[in-house]
C-alpha cells in the first residue's frame, strides 16, 4: 500500500492571512483562477490579493470560470495567464476553479501545447499551485485531479496529469455564507468520496484511516445540512472532513456512484454533490453481506442510525433521480462499458445491482 | 492547525523490490547507509544492492554507523560519500542509520561544510534520500528529524534541518528474525510517539487521527512483546504502527518522556526505546484530570484496560529506572530547564510532577 500527500495543508481561521507569505513566494506574478460571484462575495478573491500586495507579488485575475469548466474554458484562461507573465497560479472557490486551476498550470508551463496535451499521457512539468477552496465538497485542494467537462465525449473526466498544489490554506469561514444548497450538495459530494474510496478495490489501512477520521468529523457536523442551527465550527469541520476525504481518493480514486453522477451533469445539469449523492444509498445497498459490519460502522459514525435512515435522508435533501426510463438505461448501458469504474468496486457488481441502484431513487 | 508529510511511502511485502526502479532513479550513485550487522541479516542490505544493480546504478556501503550515532560518525559517513560520489543516499535499520542518513546527506551536498553546520540554523539543500526501515519504532522514514548523539553537550538532539525522505520502502519481514528485546524496545519507541505526540501542546485533529490509528493498529500487535506466537501479520502492524507514530510526531514533535530518556541513554546506555518507556505511565499519571477521557480512550485502544496495567506491563517489560538519587536529580534538573521539552507538555507540569513520574518505575 501507498501514502503520498505532499500538498502543504493550513486549515485555521484566517489561513490565508497567516500564511500570504508563503503564497506570495511561488513566483513572481500569479494567476487567479476563480468563479464569477462567490469568492468575491465570501471574501477568499480579496483575502489572496490582501496577501499577494502584502509581499508586492503581481497577479492577474481571471474569473470566468463556471461550473463544470470544459477544456476550451481552461485553453481560455491559459491564455491569459501567459499573456499576463503568470508564473504560478492561485485557484479560489469550488471544485470547478481549484481543478480548472491546475489544468491551466500545466497549460502555461507547456506553452505551444494544444488542448490534446491536457489528456496525453506523457510526463510534463507545471506551474506551482496555491489552493483556496470555499466549498466543503471538492478536496481539490490535496488531490492530484483535475476533472474537466469533455463536450465531444459528453462526459467528465480527470486530466491524465496528476497536480497536487503545493500549498493548501483552508478556511471554514469562506462557507459562512454560502447558501444551504450549496453547502449540502458539497458537503454530500464529500460524503460520496468518502463512502467510495472506503468501499473501493484499492482502499488500504492509509485510505481507511483518512476516511474513518473523515466520517467522524462530517458526522459531528452534519445536523447543519439538516437545518440545525450550525455551530461556529461546524464549517471548519465540514472544511476539514472534505479535505481528509480528498486525501482520501487521492489514493483510490472515486468509485461507481461518481462515474454514474456524470451522466446526471452532463446530460440533465444536476448539481454534482446532489448527482453524486443520490447513488449512495443504492451503492451501499448492493455491497455484499460481509461487508454488512462496515456498512453499518460508517453510516453510525456519519450519524444515520441505518441504510434506511440514510435512504431517507438522501431523498428528503437531494430528493429523486427524475430520469425516464430510456435515460436510465442509457447512462446504466454507459456505466457498464466504463472499466476504470466498475474497477473500483470491490466486488464483480452486475448490471442488474447497477439498475438496483437506481431503482431507489426514482 | 498543519498537515506536511512529503515522503513517498510503499508499505507491502517486498517494497524494496517492487519499487527499486524508483529507489535507484535518485542519482547515479547511492552511498548505503547502514550498520554492521542487522541489515545484513534481515536481507535488507541485499535487496537494495539487488535492486540498485538490477537498474544499474552504482553505490557504495557504508556500514559503520552504531546505535546513538555521533556528529562525527556522521562526518565519516559523509566524508567516505563525498569521496565515492555519491549523488543520493539510501539510509537501511533502525533510526540510528535513518537519522544518520540523513545528516550524512545534508552534509555530502555542502561539502565545504564542518560539523557545526548540523546545528546551524540556515537553510541549506541537501541530497535526495531513500529510508528502508528494520525496526518498528523510529518513523525516521516519514519524520524530518534526524538525532545524532551531541557528545560535547552530552545529549541527544535532532540537527536543526528538516530533511524528509523522498522515499520509504516499508517491509515487516525485516522484523521477523529481528530479537525480541530488539522488537520490544523499538515498539515503545513507537508507543511513545503516539502516547506523547496525541498529549502534546501542539496536537492536533490531524496528528490525532495518526496516533488514533496508530495505537489501533498497535494494539492488534502487542500481544507480541508479551510473548504470544506472532502472527504473519504483526511484523508489518507494527511497522505501519510505527509509521504512522513518526507522521504524528513529524507535526507535534516528540515530548517528555522522549527528552527524560535521553539522561538514560547517554550517560547509562539504556536502550533509547526502553529509556522512553519507562516513563510513558508516569507522564498518563500526571496529565491534570479533564485527559482522563482521552487517557482511557488511547489505553483501552492499545489493549490495556487501566493506567496500573499500563504500568505492570512497562515494569514486566522494561524493567526500572535503575538511577540513583543523585542521577535522578541530576536528571529531572537538567529537564527542568529544557524549555522546548517543557512547552511540549500541554499543561504547566512542576517539577515535583516529573519527580512523581519517576518514582513510578523506581
Amino acid at each position: 500500500m501507498n501514502f503520498y500527500m505532499p500538498t502543504m495543508v493550513y486549515q485555521e481561521n484566517d489561513a490565508v492571512k497567516n500564511h500570504s507569505e508563503q503564497m506570495a513566494g511561488y513566483g513572481k506574478k500569479a494567476l487567479v483562477v476563480t468563479g464569477k460571484h462567490s469568492s468575491k462575495q465570501n471574501g477568499a478573491l480579496q483575502d489572496v490579493i490582501d496577501g499577494l500586495e502584502k509581499y508586492h507579488t503581481a497577479y492577474a485575475v481571471y474569473d470566468r470560470i463556471t461550473e463544470n469548466p470544459t477544456v476550451d474554458a481552461v485553453m481560455e484562461a491559459a491564455a491569459f495567464g501567459q499573456q499576463e507573465g503568470a508564473d504560478f497560479v492561485v485557484g479560489i472557490g469550488g471544485g470547478s476553479p481549484l481543478d480548472a486551476a491546475k489544468a491551466v498550470a500545466l497549460v502555461i508551463q507547456n506553452r505551444d501545447s494544444s488542448k490534446e496535451v491536457l489528456y496525453q499521457n506523457i510526463s510534463l512539468r507545471h506551474l506551482p499551485v496555491v489552493a483556496v477552496p470555499t466549498t466543503c465538497g471538492t478536496g481539490s485542494e490535496v488531490t492530484p485531479y483535475a476533472v474537466l467537462t469533455r463536450e465531444e465525449l459528453q462526459t467528465k473526466q480527470s486530466i491524465s496529469h496528476l497536480i497536487f498544489p503545493e500549498l493548501a490554506l483552508v478556511d471554514g469561514k469562506y462557507l459562512k455564507n454560502a447558501p444551504l444548497s450549496v453547502i449540502t450538495n458539497t458537503a454530500v459530494d464529500a460524503l460520496g468520496h468518502m463512502l467510495e474510496s472506503y468501499f473501493h478495490t484499492r482502499a488500504t489501512d492509509y485510505s481507511r484511516m483518512l476516511c474513518q477520521y473523515a466520517m467522524e468529523v462530517w458526522g459531528m457536523a452534519a445536523g447543519v445540512l439538516f437545518g440545525t442551527e450550525p455551530e461556529e465550527e461546524d464549517y471548519g469541520r465540514l472544511m476539514f472532513a472534505s479535505s481528509l476525504a480528498g486525501m482520501a481518493i487521492s489514493h483510490t480514486s472515486t468509485g461507481l456512484p461518481h462515474g454514474l453522477s456524470y451522466y446526471l451533469t452532463c446530460r440533465k445539469a444536476v448539481p454534482h454533490g446532489k448527482a453524486v449523492g443520490l447513488f449512495l444509498p443504492g451503492y451501499l445497498s448492493v455491497l455484499p453481506e460481509e461487508y454488512e459490519p462496515q456498512v453499518i460502522m460508517a453510516l453510525r459514525t456519519l450519524g444515520f442510525g441505518s441504510l434506511g435512515q440514510f435512504l431517507g435522508f438522501t431523498q428528503e435533501v437531494l430528493g429523486t433521480l427524475g430520469l425516464t426510463e430510456q435515460e436510465e438505461q442509457e447512462m446504466v448501458e454507459g456505466i457498464a462499458k466504463n472499466q476504470k469504474k466498475l474497477d473500483a468496486v470491490p466486488f464483480a457488481i452486475t448490471k442488474e445491482q447497477i439498475y438496483q441502484m437506481c431503482s431507489m431513487v426514482r
